[in-house]
């Protein structure tokens, strides 16, 4: 039997447009002569629908274009397809008022529903606050292939593979025990760096422990600030990888099951991403190009300062949207380097993007004259360098609003931790795209994108090579706010500081864990204390682009007003006077 | 038996205050005779938590609080504390990692711990994100009395009161069953107007069905977006309010539980708010105040235009830190009319503060300028509008960053909804005050503001008699970007829009529903359009005080990169050009 992979690129509540993507891909499945078509979660809907589930008439919505799918799509074909179903029995017996359920279409109608198991409620996951879990366990029967239905989190607890369980029930064990002849999952996981590895190791792992083949197919694309990889795949009963799809594209890949071997065929294995770099790159460039067409932008704009943030920054927004669609605007200071906007200017010859320049002096000045009575006898300070980086954000904003350029703000995700960075200045944005990344792996995808080969490695390329400028990666990080500064004045270096927050903000580790690891105290404490002070910034930013376990955005959700900072003994204080400390 | 309700302000955290505020309540109470003393829900790290409980060393932090607390209370008095506790068969059984606790202190130790059972996972809460539900009948005897324990949530699914069940349980009836003398409730139950009304009615229910009085213990104080309003309260066996404690302040009260009569005996009730402007015009004095004091602020900035937003929100901080802690910023622009300046300074004059004026001309000639070739050939519109907006943002943060003021930002529930606001522009502030009030019950504020009686009516209060001047209230409102520029030419009036933001927002309704209410289909259409669009300034707002069901912030989670607006045709942009269309 021919099984279909519809790895598709859903956006978030356009119900006639993702069911016309699966209308698409059955018919091009007919003609590769495929019996059982699987897509990804909530294929209908999009992940994640969020608080659109809450609108009774957008269930409904969905429930009438299932059905009308139903008598669509080519009788023959067996398809899945993921939606949202209010749960009936809610009112009377109490529950959640939807299912994330999964419809077996066949025949011109549904023959048979089964609601997601295991349903996620940590980081970027919400599903409790929409859904009551299904108890039964999900089969069906098709050309007396005993098939099991699994949805994305439903596989995520093999006790002996995590070493512990997260949920009380294990749905493929469930399956196993009642016997079926294959697996399969229809996810929409969002990207990780590295997440692909675990996913392959964790399906491998339970194909092989059960006796079972499993397919997965998950979602592809960016919905706001999440990135969803794709990357579906099929291990055999042995645990063997026998098809992988491309990452971070959408596809349509097809799986045989023999019913003799009762089994899954090798097929294609697209290699996966050729390094860390290659992979956050491509993941990037993604999330980018989807947050624009999906929002209605196909331009973007961005300040070019000569640093490596907006360096990188640029050069996504090229790969994103096009060399001709991308703006850079210089806004040089008196504080400004020559280098810098030389570098800035040569990043935009590289990229052959289109350039303004719009010095920010006199309005510097402009400020200045403003406060000369109200800040007479005051010491310049922080109050000044942010009016600076203010003065850049409000002209980016105004080229934006003129023009229907998409801003994309550039701080990466050490600035965002410490707060070394001016809310509604340089934060300013649609969209904060490396914000997950932390500065010293900014240096490390922009040498990545520097080295020749690279355009061979992932889809979404550059025509240029080596467009990020030598001085870019050479010189020292500077905010250029005040003479001579340097991010080194006020920060540890970076590979201290990304160690130290990659402790603190990823695994969770306490002050005196991350001393134990070989840290200054004192360093240590005043990291914890920046992050703390940093919250009010960060409840204000863009959405940030997801690459890693533990984002700041939506799955970050922290206290401002709060006074507990792992032993620190001070208070901690929200004032913006933690900015550019 | 004398039984204390300690009706404490936590700070989010902070162990060692929040202990200390529990160890002041015991002794307090032992002085007075109570035997048992309740607190509120987690009243040991203060309501809600969030993702400090993801953080080990603060739970262990916690315990060990905890277990000193036991030593150090009075050893006669039996006092109940929430805390977060770790899930120990978490890791075998699987399930989350928390307890939402009680524990219960007596003769120097933890005699007996209660799991939370029901755990909310809707708007502004996540308890599912960290909290295993307890799923034992929650008891403890004391003098031969039989309480049973409740936390908030607990009580609010009897499917008599609501017609419908929202949890398969309910905690009371199975207490019931069992039997118990008297039922005792922990809460961290936020304001919403009119919600006390609500719980009553609830409350008195309960006893009334399972013939048991109940004593319900709430929290009080801000804590950023949420506001917790007290109003303690004890209803007897059938269904009586015999105790209600203020809303909005810190208290300690004690009710008389008589075993011959097996109810509880009448006590101190304190009056509701006199009206809703009353109730709201306290909640959002104690939010200010509660985010100041807890963020370390003890002043506070404001933009003042003349108009009624930020003339309301200068009374709120008056009342909030005193006139001498608040600074009233004016910024005229040559759009700004002879009489929002005279306006401001009366109001200003009124509450007796002190205000700068900072003009913006010149600094809006410095953008034109900056801008002069770059936008040559268009049009004055929302951008030039915006460039405003912005100077007037980056002045009062300015203004902020240079003397420590907390910033409070003006705008409306109304303008929030539809994006008739500046994002990095008056959208600007630590906190957005009134983000949660419709423009209509602005007014309505105001005017109870300015009726001679009020001060009588609430605790917070201002020292001045109608402090909002009289053109504040009669001028038809207008953002003053352009010459005799009125809302009214961008949006229907404030009537007729709140009262379809309240349809849509807070009810949930589709379209067609507020069409059939009697709404003209093009506004409605063009009113979901804009709400739709604004999605990605609102993601970006600060805190909003929340006052209703259904407020922007925490609690209301929509995707910004979606194509879904209840059956409108038109894909949704989110460019911030639909800013003062």
């Amino acid at each position: 039997m021919k099984i279909g992979l519809a790895q598709l690129n859903p956006t978030v509540g356009d119900l006639a447009g993702n069911a016309e993507q699966i209308r698409q891909a059955a018919h091009r499945s007919v003609s590769q002569g495929v019996r059982l078509l699987l897509t990804p979660e909530l294929s209908l809907c999009g992940y994640p629908p969020r608080d659109l589930l809450m609108r009774r008439s957008f269930v409904d919505d969905m429930q009438q274009m299932l059905e009308r799918l139903a008598t669509e799509l080519p009788a023959e074909l067996a398809v899945l397809i993921g939606f949202a179903e209010a749960n009936v029995t809610a009112p009377n017996q109490g529950g959640k008022p939807l299912h994330n359920s999964t419809a077996l279409l066949l025949d011109g109608r549904i023959q048979q529903i089964f609601h997601k198991r295991l349903l996620p409620t940590y980081d970027v996951f919400d599903e409790d606050r929409y859904f009551e879990p299904g108890y039964q366990v999900n089969r069906f029967q098709l050309d007396s292939i005993t098939f099991g239905v699994t949805v994305c989190e439903d596989l995520w607890n093999d006790e002996e593979f995590w070493g512990k369980r997260t949920y009380k029930t294990n749905p493929i064990a469930e399956l196993n025990q009642l016997g079926v002849d294959l697996v399969v999952n229809l996810s929409a996981s969002p990207y990780s760096v590295g997440k692909q590895r675990l996913r392959e190791a964790m399906l491998s792992h339970s194909a092989k422990r059960y006796s079972c083949p499993i397919i997965y197919t998950n979602q592809v694309g960016g919905n706001d600030d999440l990135i969803f990889d794709g990357s579906s795949l099929g291990v055999d009963r042995q645990g063997n990888l026998v098809s992988r799809l491309p990452a971070f594209v959408s596809d349509l890949a097809v799986i045989e099951y023999d019913p003799v071997s009762a089994n899954i065929l090798p097929a294609s294995v697209t290699p996966l991403p050729t390094s860390e770099a290659a992979e956050l790159w491509s993941a990037l460039v993604l999330g980018v190009q989807d947050y624009g067409r999906k929002c209605g932008f196909s331009k973007a704009v961005i300040g070019l300062s000569g640093g490596i943030d907006s360096s990188l920054v640029a050069a996504i927004a090229v790969a994103a949207f096009g060399p001709e669609n991308v703006l850079g605007v210089l806004m040089p200071s008196p504080y400004s380097s020559e280098h810098s906007v030389a570098d800035a200017a040569a990043l935009a010859e590289n990229l052959g993007i289109r350039t303004e320049t719009l010095p920010i002096g006199e309005l510097m000045q402009g400020y200045d004259t403003t406060f000369s009575d109200l800040f007479a006898g005051t010491e310049f300070g922080v109050a000044e360098e942010n009016i600076q980086s203010r003065i850049r954000g409000s002209l980016l904003m105004a080229v934006s609003n003129k023009f229907g350029y998409l801003l994309l703000s550039t701080g990466n995700k050490s600035e965002m931790a410490v707060g070394y960075c001016t809310l509604y200045g340089d934060m300013n944005g649609g969209l904060a795209v490396i914000a997950d990344v932390p500065k010293t792996k900014v240096y490390e995808i922009c040498r990545w994108l520097n080295h020749p080969h690279h355009s061979l490695t992932q889809p979404s390329t550059l025509k240029t090579h080596s467009p990020i400028p030598p001085g870019v990666l050479s010189k020292p990080p500077s905010a250029e706010l005040k003479p001579d500064q340097k991010d080194s004045d006020s920060l540890p270096s970076y590979e201290v500081l990304d160690d130290i927050l990659e402790r603190l903000v990823q695994r969770q580790e306490s002050a005196a864990q991350i001393v134990q690891a070989g840290h200054e105290a004192a360093v240590v404490d005043r990291v914890i204390q920046l992050v703390s002070r940093a919250e009010f910034k960060r409840r204000q930013a863009p959405p940030v682009l997801k690459v890693t376990d533990r984002a700041f955005g939506m799955g970050w959700r922290m206290p401002i007003a709060s006074r507990w900072s792992s032993h620190l003994p001070e208070a901690k204080l929200t004032a913006d006077t933690s900015v550019h400390l």
